[in-house]
Formats: C-alpha cells, structure tokens, sequence
C-alpha cells in the first residue's frame, strides 16, 4: 500500500474499532447495575463479562505483544476474563462469572476505555509507522480480528441476557417495543406459501476466498460435489411450528433423532424455548418482555433436535451447510450492512424477503468440521474456533440480533444440539 | 398488663424493631450495588434478598392478616421472598435467588421502608389499643418473632457474603480492619492449657422456661438424666487444628464417621473452609479478606465430621447438646448483651473467656430433634423450625457474628453435618 | 469357668455356629446361579457377596490373628470382600460387588467351606486348650460375633434379594407360598383398634447390661429420662395406610419434614415401596412374587419420611428408641427364639400380637448416636457400629424376616431416612 | 430368479444363517453361567441379552409379520430384549439389562432354539413359494439383515465381555492363548516406518452401489469431491503411542479438542483404556486376560479425542471417512473373509499387511451422517441406523473382533467421540 491509502485504511479501521466499542456500550445503556452480573448457566456469561473479555481479547493478543511500555490495567484480569485460551493460562472458571461482583461495573468501564485508548495509542501515527511491514500487517489483523470478535460478543450479549432475564418471574423487558416494533398478532403479515428453489448438482466452490474478512473457519475456499437439490424460499413460522405440536410433533419417538428424543425425555419438552402458555394462549418471551407470540414470524429458540424433527414430519429435511451457502451466494443483495442496533426479533415484512440473513440462524445437518486444508490462525489465537470442531452442529445465516456489518453468505456459527438460547429458527431442504 | 406499662412496653418493642431494622441496613453499608446478587451456592442468600425476605416476613405474617386495608407493595413479592414456606405457596426457587436482578436494589429497599412503616402503623395507639387481647397478643408476639428472625439473617447475611465473596480470586474484604483489628499472629494472646469443668450425673431441667422470647424448638423445658462429663475450658484453637493436620488427620481413615470420610474424599478436602495455603504459609479468608492465619484464635469453617475426627484425634468427643446447656448456665455472667455490631472474627483476648458465647458455634454430638412435648408454633409459621428437625446437628453457643440481644444459652442452632460456611467451630467434652 | 462347662459351652457355640452357616446356605437354596451376582443399586449387595462376606469376617478377624500356620484362601479375597472395614486395607468399591462374576459361585461356596472347617479346626481341643484365657475370650468372643454377624446378613440376602428380583418385570419369586401362606386380603384377620399403652415418667436404665450377647451400640446400660407416654398396641396396617394416601397424604407439604418433601417430591413418591397398582387394585412385591395388598397386614417398606408423615397425619408421633424400649422390655414374653426359617412376609393373625419383635423394624424418632460411655470394640472390628453414628435413624424391633434368636428388646437397627427396602414399618406414640 | 437358482440360494442363505446362529453360541462357550449377566455399564450388553436380543430381532421382525400361526415365546419378551426400537414399544430400560437374572440363561437358549427353528421352519419349501415375491424377497431381505445384525452383535458380545471382566481386580481371561497367541514383547515383528499412499484430487463415487448386502447407512452411492490427500500405510503402533504419552500429550491442551480436553480432566485419563502400569512396566487387559503391552502392535482402545490429539501432535490428522473408504477400495485383496472364529487382538505380523481390515476400527474425522438422499428401511426397522445420525463419529474398517464376512471397505461403523470399549485405533492422513 502506498502512504496515503495506508492512512486512509488505518483511518477507516479506527474508526470502524470506536464504533464496535461504542455499540457494546450503547448496548448496556438498558441496563440496571443489577443487571451487569447475571449468569443463569455456563454458556450465558454476564454483561459486564461480555464488556471486559472483549477489552481482554486487545489486551491479550495485541497490546500485550505489541504495546510499548505495556503495563496490565490489573494483574489478574487476564485471568478474570480469559474465556477459553488454555495457552494463556487456566480460565476462571466459566460457570462463576456471575460471582465476580467485583471488579464493580465501574471498574470495568475503566478497563474497558483503558483499552479502548491504548489501541488508539498503538494505532498512533509516528510509532506504527516504525514498526517492520509484516508486524503492521499483524497489528492490523488482529485489530480486525478484535471487531469481529467484538460482534459476536454484541449477539451473544443480547441472547445471554435475554436467557437470563427469563429467570425471573418478573419478566424483565431488555428494553420497550417503539410503535412500529408492536407486538400483536396482527402486526405481521402471513407470508406466502413456501417456494422450492433448486440447486443443480455439481462440483462448487465453498468458503471464503482470499479478499475481506473471514475466520480461519471459512477457509480455505475449496470444492464441493453437492447433489441435485432444493431449498425452501423461507423459514418456518410459529403458525407452521404449531401444527407440528398440535399433531403431537413432541410425543412421537419415529419423529426424533435418537439423542433428541432422550434430550426431549429428560428435559420434559414440549414446545420451544421461551414459549408460555397462558389462560389465553401463547406467549413469548422476548427482549421487549412477555409478548403474544406471532403466528407469521419465523419460529426461533429451537435446537437442532426441534428442527430436523419438524423437518421429518414435514416430509423434507435440512439442508447441508454448502446448499445453504450456494443458496445465499445467489441472494447477496439481500444483506444488510448498514443499520444502527440490531432489531431484537425476528419478523418477515416483505413478501419478498427470504430471511437468509437478518431473521434467524438457521440449522443445517453438517457438524461442524474443518474444511480441507485447514489452518488455525498462529499462536494462542488458533484456539478461536478449531478446537470447538466436534460435537456442534453449523448453523447458517445471521439473525435479527447480529450486528450490521458481520453477516457474509460463508459465515459458519456452531451450536451443541441441544442449544436453544440462541436465536436459531429453521429453513428446510428436500 | 396495666396501660401504662403496656404503653412502654409497646414503646421499648417498637425502639427494638427499629433498630433491628436499622443494623441490617448499617450492615449492609459496605456493599456495591453488584454486591447484592450474589449466592455461589443455594445455601448462600443475596444480600438483597435478606433484605427483601426479613421484610416479607412481617408482611406474610403480620401485615397480611392484620394491618386494615392491607395491599400488598407488589403481587409477586410473596412468591419470590417465600423461603420455604409451602403452606404460603410455592417458594421461588432457593438456588435462583442470585437470578433476580429485579427488583433492583432501590426499589427493594423502598419495600422494605413501606413494609417497616406499615408495622409502625399497625402498632399505632388507637387502632391498636381496639383490637381484642388476644389479637394485641398475637401481634406483639410476631413482632418480636420478627425481630428475633431479623437477628438470625443479620449472621447468615454475613456468613453467606463471605462464602459468596471467597469465589472471587480478588479476595474482595467486606470492610478494611481497624487497627484494634489487626490480623498479625502476634495480636491474639495465647491461650491458657485446657481446664476440664465437671459437671454432676443426675437429672436436670433443659430447655427454655416460659418467660423471655425463646422459639418454639427450645420449648418445653424438660428434665434430661446426664452422666457425669467434663466439658472444655475453652475452643480449641488453629494452632492445635493444625497439629491434627500435621498429624495425618485428614487421612486417617480410623478418625472419621464414615459418611465423613466419605465428604472428605469426594470432596478432596485436608483443611477448614478458607484457609489458603501460600508459599509464605497458612492464610485464611476473613471479612477482611486475606488475612494471616492466627494461631491462637479458635478454629472456624469446620463442619461436623471434622469438628468429631478432630475429637477423637484428641482422645475425646464432642458434648451433647444438654451437657453444653448445663455448663453454659454456669456461666450466663459471660454474655454480652449490648454491643453495636458483631465483631466480624473470632478472637480470645481475655484469659478467663470461656468463648462460650460469642466466639464460634459449636457442634455437639446432638442431632436436632424435638423436645418431649414439642409444639410449633401456629398456622405456617409453625413450618419455621420443626421441619428441619432431621439429618441435621446441632451447635450452641452464639458467634462474633451474632447480633446482640440474639444468643442464649438455651438456644439452639442447626446445621448439616456437612456445613462449613457458618462460623462453627469445637469445644472438647469427655 | 470350669473345664466341663467350658467344654460344654464350646459344644454349644460350634452348634450354633453350623447352624448359622448352614441357615445361610439353605436361605439361598431356591436360587438360581444367575440370581447371585444381582445388585441394582450400591446398599443391595448380591447373594453371592453375602456367603462370602460372612466367611470373609471369620477369616480376617479370627483365623488370620489366631489360626496357626493361616493361609489365606485366596489372596486377593481379602480386598474383594471386604465391606467397609478401611483398617483392613481400601475395600473392593460398594457399587461394583455384582460385577464380580468370579470368583464362582461354586468357587465362593468353596471359599465358604474352607473357612467353616478352619474356624472348628480352631477350636479343636488340644490347640484352643494350650491358649492363654485372654485370648480363649477372644476367641470365643470373635465367633459369637461372628455368627450374630452372620444372622444380620441373613436378613440383608433376603431384603437386598427382593429388591434385586423387584427390578425384572417378570417379578421373579424366590419362592412359592405354601397353603398356610396364602396371599388373599381375606388371609389375614382384621385386628382390634389401637389401645394406648402408657409409659410412666421418670429415669429408666436403657441398653445391654453387661450377660449375653450385645453389640457394642447397645451398651453401656445407663440412665434416660422418659416423660410420660403412650405406645400404640399394634403396628399400623396397609389398610390404615391407604386412608392416609387417600386422604392426600403424599401431596399435603405441612405433613412431611423438609428433606423428606424433597426426597417425595425428587422421586415423585405416592406410596410405598413394592406397591403396584394394577386395573384390579393394590398389588405388593413380595418374596412371593406379586400378590395382592393384604389390607390388615402391618405396612412395610415405609422409609422414615413416610412414617414420620403418616404420625403426624394421624395426630401422633413416632417412640424413641427408649420409650420403644422400655415398652418392649414388658413384652419379652413375645420374643419368638425357635424357628426354623423366617417367615417371610409380616401378617399379624393373633389378636393379643404386639408385632412388637417379629413383624416389622419399626422406625424410631431417634437418630443413630452412641450411648453415654460408649466403647467401640477394639481394633479393626471396631468400625463395626461406631463410624455409622451419624445421619441415620433407630429402628427397633425385628421383622419378619430376622433370624431365630436374632432379636431382642435392646437391639438398634439403623437406616438412612430414605431407606426403604428393609422389612421398615411404624408403631405410633403420642 | 430361477426356481433351481433360488433354492439353491435359500440353501446358501440357511447355512450362513445356522453358521451365524452357531457362532454366537461357539462365542459363549468359555463363560461360566456367572459371566452371563454381566454389565458394567450402559452401553456394555450383557452375553445373555446378545444372545436374546439377537433371536428377538428374528421374532420381532420376521416370525411376528410372516410366520403363520406365529405365537411369541414369552409373552414379555418383546418388552424384555427389545434394544432401542420405540415403534415396537418401550424398551426394558439399557441400564438395567444386567438385572435380568431371569429368565435364566438356559430358558434363553431355549428360546433362541425356538426362534431359529421357527426361521428355518418359515423357509420351509411348501409354504415359502405360496408367497407373493414381494413377500418372498422381504423375508429373505430381513433374514439377511438378521445374519448381519447378529455380525455386529458378535463384535459388541467381546468388546461389552472384556469390559465388564476389566471391572474384577481378578482379570479373568475370556480364554487361555494358544502358543500362537503368546503375548511377549518379542512376539510381534517391528513393522516399517508409515509410508505415505496418495490419493489424487476429484470426484469419487463413494457409498455402497446396488449388489450385495449393505446396510441402508452405506447407501445410496454418490459423488464426493476429494481434496488431494495421502494415507499412511499401517495404524500407529502402542510404541508410537507410548511416545505421544511421554512427550506430555496427555498434559499438553493445546493437542486437544476442546470438548476433549473437558473429557481427560473430567475423567482424570492418561492412557488408552485398559493399559495397567505395575512395577515392571505397561500392561494391557486383553480377551486372553493382563497381558505386557505389546509395542508393536497397533494401539486400541483409544477414543476419538485420543485419535485427534494424537494426530495433531504427529503434525498430521484424521482421514474423512471418504478418503479412507477410496484408499480401502484399493485393498479389496487383503479382506480375509474366511476364517473360524476373530483372533481377539491385533497383531500385525505381515510386513506387508496395511491393516485396514482386521486389526481395528479407525476413526475418522467426519462424523456420523445421513448420505445424499439416504433412505432408512422401511417400517419399525427404519430405527436401526438413520436415528443415530448425530453426535457420533464415523469408524472405519474392522477389527481382530469382527466375524468373518462381515467387513466391507463401504462399511460404517459409529460411536461417541468418548466412547473407547469398542477396538478402535488410528491411522494418519495428512
């Protein structure tokens, strides 16, 4: 890169890292002090976690290793707020989040804006500019790396809380519904039947190519023999979803994978995450507090288990994470990359809309698993995402709580079966 | 009673229950607001919700039945601050209590000014005084039950903060010692050799006689026939704990109730609750926070199966519950019935204290069990203590975590045998 | 004792001896080979373990000290038969004794043979004659508990075995009732109403003076004072127990202690064990297969929860052990000493029946503790009694299926609270 | 087909049937009636359940449907020894199989008798050719699928065996060695360095195509497009294995998966399965019972997690089940399916031998999936493979256990990633 172009990425770059750090800020704003240390389980880790881990991954993998001078904001926060690195020491414990009452919420915001103006001081004309070319382009990478990890924590957030609010019995609404995010079972359209859109067989070329980011995960870009198939031109709706239980989707053993069917046993299940039903129907339970649930919007909170059984019982089944990928390379245009916060539910307005990326992620029946060649980003940071590659299922697409500018069509996220915390609904294939 | 002496007597009850009321907010002055939520384990109440609890109790038992045009300060409070009265409804669930960020901490306190002030209506001169005996009866006799159950959950708030803060590896203190209490190992005094005090087989009257407050499972007094046994002239002492520790106490099978043994492995334990052991030696948690372990203070955070192994090391046994009453009745001079708030650890300073009452609980050989001719109290208050009355021990004695006024020596306190995190230590018999 | 009377005694001793090994072998002639590895849970030990179990004891605690030129059957039979005794070395684990397909049945019964030859080869005349009088005790001392030892595992083979066998749908029976025993409600007579049999206040010597037989739990004798009290003059029946489920019982929470609601409400428990409820009526798993509830027989297998619950549901309460005790030393006149085989199952056909010795273990409201004095046997044999008093209930009495000469008005029997698969019944007091 | 062919195809199909029948009994012959029962855990069947659950299989599936006249041999059985077909009812519960001392394992046999009778009898000349064709074919389909099913169930009766016999400190041995079978360090030839065996980039029919047995799992044969790859040319050796572990493999996180790593710690693991360290060094529980570790051998017993990590360390990794399957359908030769019994342990003594049929499973790193345009069989036999499809990991190959003709190079086998009782090892790819 010459100078000048050098200048203006690095410009573009900070600026897009201030405005990550100022969306997970803008995120908590609904938040009470109380709120901060909630953990109802292992896998949903507290806001205040969420805001230090993600000041942690600069800390740790960039300030660390690249800051002149660097002295840690507090000698034991790298232990504090290591989420899973092994090779940088053992992990508080992960289901003990919620007991850390200290450091204070305070306290981290310092951490936090700390941080925050460190990497901004690395970023720093004069001294970078010094530094050999390949350790810019690391530096830059993992400041790269850092917003896009960021991101995921911003979903994470969301579906974390929304979990542990329905706790209590309370209630709690995340934030209140405008006029146009009104929740009556009126407000959304009934979509139209579902379309069948085909995939022709043949060799494809899979995972992200070389420009623009994308995880270790996504690559490399190699080739696919998939069959011929088809896939639906929309996801599954509540409606859809209960007529799968009015005819006893949850009773009926043939339906289920043998785990699910286990899974559905001892957790005593009968309907997805989230739903209540009252003395006058069904309710869900949303960022916006208990809502009637919406007939038309795409069904969410299921695990992989709910989704290939409806599947089943719809006669069809789900599709492989590369049908899925060939389908959304053909509707790009429907990404969204620019909007402020995320919506918060999931609601098809459009008759048009395939909901591909911005409704729900959607399960796909291929585990998730390396793709040919391979390789972990070097050093600590190769633990991101290879050493999750076993017992998890992909799932495809993005939701109506991811961030803008994160969602791409080769975009892998992984979940065990059994999750249903996350904001996962169903698109089916035959 | 005459009018005038009810009228003081009313007067000197209402200056109790306001001070009650006033020392658990002074305890809790220390606190962050993320302070308030925590519970590690099921056992280990917020902060918040003793506040919230010590408040439905006058609400639930009081008010509800006799405050005139009772309404309550919020619908859903009497489920979520339900402990485990069943005949109340269904409690919330004790292990999520740490879940409620709702209500917040304010608005917690705002019911418990409004449930403080209705108590203080209730006792107002002329709607008082027009009520029947036996109602004024009833209403005093909850009101001072009410303050008694304050003074309990003014130690467990303590015992349980400490439990919850000692997961953070901050080690956050609840409060910094003044110089009077300092925690070097020269600042506690060594203690004199063991005396053994007799005490004569015959029969004696054990139990709580009618006049004073006393709950209802020190009641009846009753006779017990006693051998002949010889209790300890005081605690014993970290220093001599450690001795059973250098000693293999804790892998000597042969010392050990054999469902201790079995705690012990499973639990992989060879030293009380929060000693640390660094390289400069032993430590131990404190509500100061890490504090050098004293030698000469008596040993605390030890449950039952120690408490028996560390006796039977020592060629003798733990007393019975009634061999203690008889010998604390002895020494009635030794309690100290005013003081502002409990002083936080336990520490001998004076040669002829007996630590009988206010220095560790101490386990006794007694499972708790009802009284000859036992009666709870009425209606669901009656759930308060006679359902604990199995697979559970008895201590006796009183803390430095008690409040004043609270400990007698016919009181009688209870725990698992596998409990450590009251402030419960050991007193020899033989 | 002179040499004649000794010799005599001795004569008697190997009497009883054989006839308590040759009791066991005949208890399990009705099995199959396949029936004597069953162990459905940990405390459920196999038939198999039991016969070598009880030879194992014989050789640890006597042959190996005493018998000259000892050599163990097997090396490794040391360690795989051991119950709990960790001064012996770390016992075989509990929970795995069925999974020891060899050693053989006929390897074990071998086993077997060895060590009842060994043990009447060590009381031969010459050699046993040439021994110091101390060790002679011993000796003889060691046999005798041996062969009491025995009688309690012959009744353990029978509850553990009926649990095993209650796990196969084919409700297997380990024998066939004969004429006499048949199981018809119209079998067994209805019994007269309770009539209260009072206990007078005052101090009473409660344990086993120093003659005959005692295990060490039961002494010393000492002095408890009783208040006064009334005992029921029969065991309640299954008929009265059904009015109590009938009435709710199972689903009332004030009725039940609080570990005993958790208990019901975790193993969602609405009757006793072994009942099966069929379109025709209440059936019992008995030693006979599945037979239809007698409704005048004594209820059993209630654990402690029940019984306390089905008390206090009545307007009564459980005895302790030492009204029990008292009570059952007036009815010495009951104990049934000759008897070739237990009878199997409890039935009370004598008006004038107390069913005070010969029916049911009758649960106490005392918990397991050791009496003023108390002196654990010496040695490794010591943790006979001693390292079990903790966490467990008295039951008093015997049962129907308690050996001949096997009970008397002293003995403690004692269970877990949620034990239910002795021969556990109850008697109310008030 | 012609009438001679077709009976001269159902005489080929009833000798493979009755040899299969036979082997399973010939398998049995070495255990004592005790052995028959036993289970150590869920997954490990006992021997008597094999034998039943493999005569059910015909009953259930074959007598049931098509013999005239059928009658079942026991009401209950179907109950009793249905594995895990819900459509058939609710199965006896996995866990509790080694509970079934009855029927006892004579009454088993007769059963098993009866059922193979009533197969042969339902091939019987007259009334076989009444049927329709369909029918014909279907009946012949489900008799093979019996044969095959009784395959597998001959593997799981050793692999379940050894794992319940490694539970007794006696280590019994299945069976002697014959002086081939000798288990010296010296008795297995060093094998050459791993050769590298490429396989070229494109698109691969894999699957099994339309001839031949194959189970619904293999099929239908479809397209895979193969990166360019190479596959070692023999398994790794316990020496080689032997070096992963002093290298600190077990102890180094960053080899492992993660859910692995959770695994190891968990479970405290630092070796294979039933390798036993005694003072003279390494030894390994085998069918022949603890033998030394043999170091040329190849390694067994190890799970998916071991495999990975293993391969991650060699710097190389798992094969994709497909890249094993077109490497295998290279080596067709070396298949050996005619042989009298399975050896019991692998032992690779032919320098040429790749081992990729006969030694043991190797794991893969694709997990356990439904191929394009899967079609489980019909009916309630639909439930034998597709409802597995998740959470488990693909095996390829076969082992020192399995039966002769029962090893195909399309083959899959599965289990969990924890799983290791089964004769599973690795080879490398890169």
């Amino acid at each position: 890169m010459t100078n000048t172009i050098a200048a203006k990425f690095k410009q573009q770059l900070m600026q897009r890292f201030q405005q990550s750090r100022q969306l997970s800020e803008d995120l908590c704003q609904p938040l009470e002090t109380e709120d901060y240390g909630l953990q109802a389980v292992a896998e949903t880790s507290p806001a205040k976690w969420h805001i230090a881990h993600t000041s942690w991954f600069y800390e740790t993998f960039l300030l660390k290793p690249f800051l002149n001078n660097f002295k840690p904001f507090h000698d034991q926060y790298e232990h504090l707020f290591n989420s899973y690195y092994n090779a940088i020491g053992q992990p508080f414990l992960r289901p003990k989040r919620g007991l850390l009452s200290r450091p204070t919420v305070k306290q981290v915001y310092q951490y936090r804006q700390t941080v925050s103006q460190q990497v901004l001081t690395l970023l720093d004309q004069s001294s970078f500019e010094q530094r050999e070319p390949d350790e810019q382009k690391t530096i830059i990478d993992r400041i790269e790396l850092g917003i896009q990890h960021e991101k995921q924590h911003q979903e994470l957030f969301l579906t974390d809380l929304k979990y542990n609010f329905f706790q209590n019995p309370l209630y709690p609404a995340y934030r209140q519904p405008s006029a146009t995010e009104r929740f009556s079972p009126q407000s959304v359209i009934k979509p139209d039947a579902i379309k069948w859109q085909s995939i022709e067989a043949g060799v494809y070329q899979c995972g992200q190519s070389s420009e623009g980011f994308g995880f270790d995960n996504e690559r490399p870009a190699h080739n696919q023999y998939l069959e011929t198939s088809q896939l639906a031109s929309r996801p599954i709706t509540n409606g859809e979803y209960l007529q799968f239980i009015a005819d006893k989707g949850y009773t009926n053993s043939i339906l289920w994978l043998s785990d699910g069917w286990s899974w559905l046993q001892q957790n005593n299940v009968s309907h997805p995450l989230y739903w209540v039903e009252l003395k006058d129907g069904w309710y869900e339970f949303t960022l916006f507090g208990l809502q009637p649930l919406l007939e038309h919007a795409p069904v969410c909170h299921i695990n992989y288990y709910e989704a290939d059984a409806f599947a089943r019982w719809a006669g069809n089944r789900l599709a492989t994470e590369f049908e899925w990928e060939v389908y959304a390379s053909q509707r790009i245009n429907e990404l969204n990359t620019d909007f402020a916060e995320p919506p918060l539910h999931p609601s098809i307005n459009a008759p048009d809309d395939s909901g591909i990326f911005h409704q729900t992620w959607q399960w796909t029946q291929s585990s998730y698993a390396q793709y040919p060649g391979f390789q972990p980003n070097e050093g600590a940071v190769g633990e991101y995402n290879g050493k999750f590659m076993c017992n998890q299922m992909v799932l495809r697409g993005g939701s109506c709580l991811s961030p803008s500018q994160h969602i791409r069509h080769t975009y892998r996220n992984f979940f065990y079966p059994t999750d249903r915390w996350q904001m996962s609904g169903l698109r089916l294939a035959k």
